[in-house]
């Protein structure tokens, strides 16, 4: 790193790359006061800032030392920030931060940026891939029912729910962005936080608290680039081996439906590596559909027999995955024993805090609480594992209230934005100590920084069962690849989708447009959605069954090309859904797709996502691409193929190791 | 006025308001800098600002002299800006500010507040008429259709045409208000504004430049409190007399039309001041509805013959009313004539700017420019005055762009909220240089602070052809009573309603309910609607006209009583639609009653403004209060009476001199 300064201003500049450019008219930090209001209804947060004051800080001293450079900025004569300057061990440019006031609780910075610069990341996004032009909010909530106030659906869910969300929601937000630049820039705070894109020659950090510090480095490739943040965030183990046998269905209401659909999925042709029950431990009725039970342990009446059974099926090689959140069902066992022992987040005055997830309420597993930690982990252990399940859906995460009180008495405005991370970590803990790491595989929708080394696996969440752009088929590509480009190259979706709300209802087609592009990611798992009989599902029709089974049937046969993907993320961080840039750094329009991706190094796949639509136009950077139904070569640039249902639009490098591999994709 | 002061924080006081309260802990001022970007289409703004500093102006010296206190706030130690205090000759209290550094184009002022405090004003206001406990951005513009996120109107309006507005939006901002507490605070300012009335303790007043003056003062009573404020903004002048000779009848079509409609209005026995005749210049079809060919002249093609009709129809003792607003038609010959002498706004390089009207350009007529004015002027004298109209509607004034260049070198940003103004002024001296103020009337929907001199009546605006709440029915009373406290007492609406779109159409039940309430207002007008073809009309069917025919024989009736209100307008700035605490100050259930009024001082109206209902809930301060239709006294609070199509709720005050003609109303 280098500092450069003079009277007028100082420079920060790392491997080539201006990071900071100050001085006394266009300072790069400011310091501020506000007063935050944060309003949640299940999980969707209304966010206010009465922002009173926004201090620019324009005079600095800087002193060097021999380890570092010490910036102090000051405001009317007098210190308010230091600023530690120092190269990391690993010769990451660090940036510390210590405020000397502690009334401020709004901080800027403003990264130099260049005019023509894209930026992606900023955690999972799932409306925009490239997040130049605009500003993106980073606070962990529900997704939103629609993600776009023109839609019908939006208006919908904003009027009956305050649930329409908007194209910055996601549950997984994460203060860092990575540039096309071939730099990261980490903002080290768990607090809310707002990454600004829209002006020219910066980029302004947002965030309410004095960060820890600023984190930022860069390389001569993506590739080492991705390496080096998951050396910084952590990384994701490899999947286990039974993953690669074929789907996951999601399958509901009780032991004998559950073998039922196994056997006519089999029969049928369906390749299956498991089934995942999310009501084994009971359910629930209320008017947004089948809720579940949430009390973590198997309920015998809706799963008679399943303690055997799943002994059966894993003999059989199918295995069986349940669920379970952070949450505790009011006056359920789980509840109050954690309850009583005191593990549940409270009220300010110590008496009991409940959140609201839609007609039934539940107490907060206060994860700031080592012995509450330890409680549910040895739930997880005993309920779970030890009972046989294989893996779970880990919902939720997101809903952590900003006015409850929490064992380590930090503030839960501070916490909220941590709750994914520790969530996945009681989990991960949980399957660790179990030595089971290797075979229990779990996901998530909640994340943030350093979920990566915990969070086995994403899952886009919850889009609606629909075609539009901002929630629905389209949305988990940028999802996949922003999160992939945080270090999470694991994710996938719901199979179809899930919001089943506002008059959407899940029609075969998009099912199967869904199927196919879901054997092009690196698990493959289907859901009923929230109301099931309002969905085209899996077994609705022979067909259907029929398209399912080729498209299980074309993962499975890409087994060892998957793992060999998953093994590069789990030892290099190199996300198994890569953006077209990730390998063709020198191609510009790469850059602007972020409906297509290249799956592992050598298949590059564009779903379609528009209903109805045969024909599909996409782009192939410079290279030998072949079109695995038609055998078409083609050598780059906007083409376009027939894409009937149940040819999906995929290409093969033509000179991949695995050629023989990928070309046989078309025999199914 | 009072103002004390110590080493930490000064106050001032004024006839017993604690005005400012200022500590270094606790400043009332801040100054700031930002960015605004006002994006434009068809009068709805979307309006952004980035803002870079807020600077609280913690330090201050005071400078006492003979006639005023200076202070001087500072920043970093420097002087930033000085507040010069001083009680004007009329004993108001006046605040001078200037600012010392050019940079700040923010400013923050906290008025002193208490918990309990009620506030009203703001312009007109449609949704709110007690301000508290919400912000309202003041910035001439469309009101909006629908101006509520949850309706599917407004919904649709904001996809369709980025108009669907909220609950601030208006036509006429005006940066005053008035307190429960008896005083008013104005701010002078012509600059984007925004007045916060959600905290506890004090009124936060924002505005996007440094404003002139702060303005405030008490009174023993609210009707002093109209006279001290209409001594400053103005008075709008007595309506002319044969204006409450009958309705205004909103008519299009031509002379034909015009003539057979005042021959079956009359025959039905509707009692008709007037037509109103806005397409007496032409009309354009657009995809919204009907537009007018605005080039300010007679289209004898359309009305044949009206150069002498219109003397033959005052004779008869019907006047003839136009319209007119401060655009020209791109291409016409006033357009080409305003273009030539260099009369229209520009873009910065001195090229032509046209604003989009919606399927048509416009050229804006530069009122900074004093020959604009003038030719104006002379286009109304001569095509509208000489002609023989003797009114018309003064529409718009909202659309100036912020981005164009003026004749006075003044940022369009500035002056955009003071155009109303000056097109009310303009109207007015053509008016004035005619001698017939007397005579003539004209109506604006824009509006500003001073338009109170020069506007001689304000109508409502646009409102949708609905039952909601907030554009509809309802919402011309809090409009009125809004606007009434900013010294416009003479204000009236389009009988049943304007916006036609996006399926709503005017029922005949709507029409009814609205024309009753007409009947209680200073005057009484209809309008076809953009889409006349979809609205039910004073004339589709007889007994329509029956009910209006009843309800302009109410109004004229009363034609001695409302000319006595107006006169009092006239004279002292007390509004003919009052706020029940006007006169019941000590009620404090009145101060919260938005949607009933006093009609005069002796006269309560409560609008059936619900679709279906015929039994109406309403509040009476404590007085004797008859009902008009069952002659029943009642004694005050909370009461229910009968009031089916026909009969509005209205009350009059037993002790009223006037007892005897309001009693007269049940004989129609």
């Amino acid at each position: 790193m280098e500092l450069t300064y003079d009277n007028t201003g100082f420079k920060i500049t790392h491997k080539g790359r201006v990071v900071l450019k100050h001085s006394e008219t266009n300072p790069a930090l400011y310091l501020g006061v506000g007063q935050s209001t944060f309003d949640m209804y299940r999980g969707n947060f209304d966010i206010k800032d009465y922002l009173t004051e926004r201090l620019p800080l324009k005079q600095f001293t800087v002193t060097e030392n021999a380890e570092d450079y010490v910036i102090t900025l000051s405001l009317n004569g007098q210190g308010a920030l230091i600023a530690r300057v120092f190269e990391t061990a690993e010769q990451r440019l660090k940036i510390e931060f210590t405020s000397l006031d502690e009334t401020y609780n709004r901080f800027w910075i403003r990264i130099a940026a260049t005019e023509d610069e894209l930026v992606y990341g900023c955690g999972e996004q799932l409306s925009y891939f490239n997040l130049r032009g605009k500003n993106f909010p980073l606070w962990s909530s529900e997704p939103g029912v629609g993600r776009n106030k023109n839609t019908y659906t939006t208006w919908q869910a904003d009027v009956k729910d305050k649930a329409g969300g908007d194209y910055y929601n996601t549950n997984y937000p994460q203060p860092t962005f990575v540039s096309d630049k071939k730099y990261f820039c980490h903002l080290e705070t768990t607090a809310y936080a707002d990454f600004d894109f829209t002006h020219a020659l910066y980029h302004e950090l947002q965030c309410w608290s004095i960060p820890e510090y600023l984190l930022f480095d860069a390389e001569a490739s993506f590739p080492e680039l991705m390496t080096n943040m998951t050396d910084v965030f952590g990384r994701q183990p490899a999947l286990p081996e039974w993953v690669y046998n074929g789907v996951i269905l999601g399958i509901q209401g009780g032991t004998e439906i559950t073998l039922n659909k196994i056997a006519a999925a089999k029969e049928a042709g369906i390749e299956v590596a498991g089934v995942w029950c999310q009501d084994w431990q009971g359910i629930k009725m209320t008017s947004f559909g089948k809720r579940l039970q949430w009390d973590w342990q198997w309920n015998a009446a809706l799963y008679p027999e399943l303690d055997t059974k799943i002994h059966q099926l894993k003999e059989q090689g199918i295995r069986f995955l349940g669920y379970i959140n952070p949450y505790v069902l009011q006056d359920f066992p789980l509840y109050n024993e954690a309850q009583r022992q005191g593990y549940l987040a409270t009220q300010s005055d110590g008496s009991k805090y409940l959140v609201d997830f839609g007609e039934f309420y539940c107490g907060v597993v206060d994860f700031t609480n080592p012995d509450a930690c330890a409680w549910y982990k040895d739930i997880i252990r005993h309920n779970m594992i030890d009972f046989g399940l294989d893996g779970w859906m880990g919902d939720f995460g997101e809903y952590l209230p900003t006015d409850c009180t929490l064992f380590n008495g930090e503030s839960a405005e501070i916490e909220h934005n941590k709750w994914p991370y520790r969530w996945a970590k009681v989990q991960h803990e949980a399957i660790a100590e179990a030595g089971k790491t290797n075979d229990i595989l779990f996901f998530m929708r909640a994340g943030g920084t350093g979920i990566q080394g915990y969070c086995h696996a994403l899952w886009a969440g919850d889009q609606s069962v629909i075609w539009e752009k901002d929630d629905g088929l389209a949305s988990v590509i940028p999802a996949a690849l922003s999160a992939g480009l945080m270090g999470n190259g694991i994710s996938h979706s719901d199979i179809g989708g899930y919001t089943t709300l506002h008059g959407n209802r899940r029609s075969k087609e998009l099912f199967q447009r869904w199927a196919e592009m879901a054997a092009f990611t690196p698990i493959m798992r289907s859901h009923e959605g929230n109301r099931p009989d309002d969905n085209h599902q899996y077994d609705t029709d022979a067909e259907t069954m029929a398209h399912l089974a080729r498209m299980t049937k074309i993962y499975k046969h890409l087994k060892p090309y998957i793992r060999s993907a998953v093994i590069e993320n789990a030892t290099k961080g190199m996300p198994v859904q890569r953006p077209l840039f990730m390998h063709y750094e020198q191609d510009s329009e790469a850059y602007h797709i972020q409906y297509q991706y290249l799956f592992g190094r050598d298949l590059l796949v564009a779903p379609v996502y528009n209903q109805g639509e045969t024909v599909k136009q996409l782009y192939l950077p410079e290279d030998e691409w072949v079109h695995v139904w038609s055998g078409k070569v083609f050598m780059g640039g906007w083409v376009e193929v027939d894409a009937p249902v149940g040819q999906p639009p995929v290409f093969y490098r033509k000179q991949s190791k695995d050629a023989r591999l990928l070309a046989e994709i078309s025999r199914y």
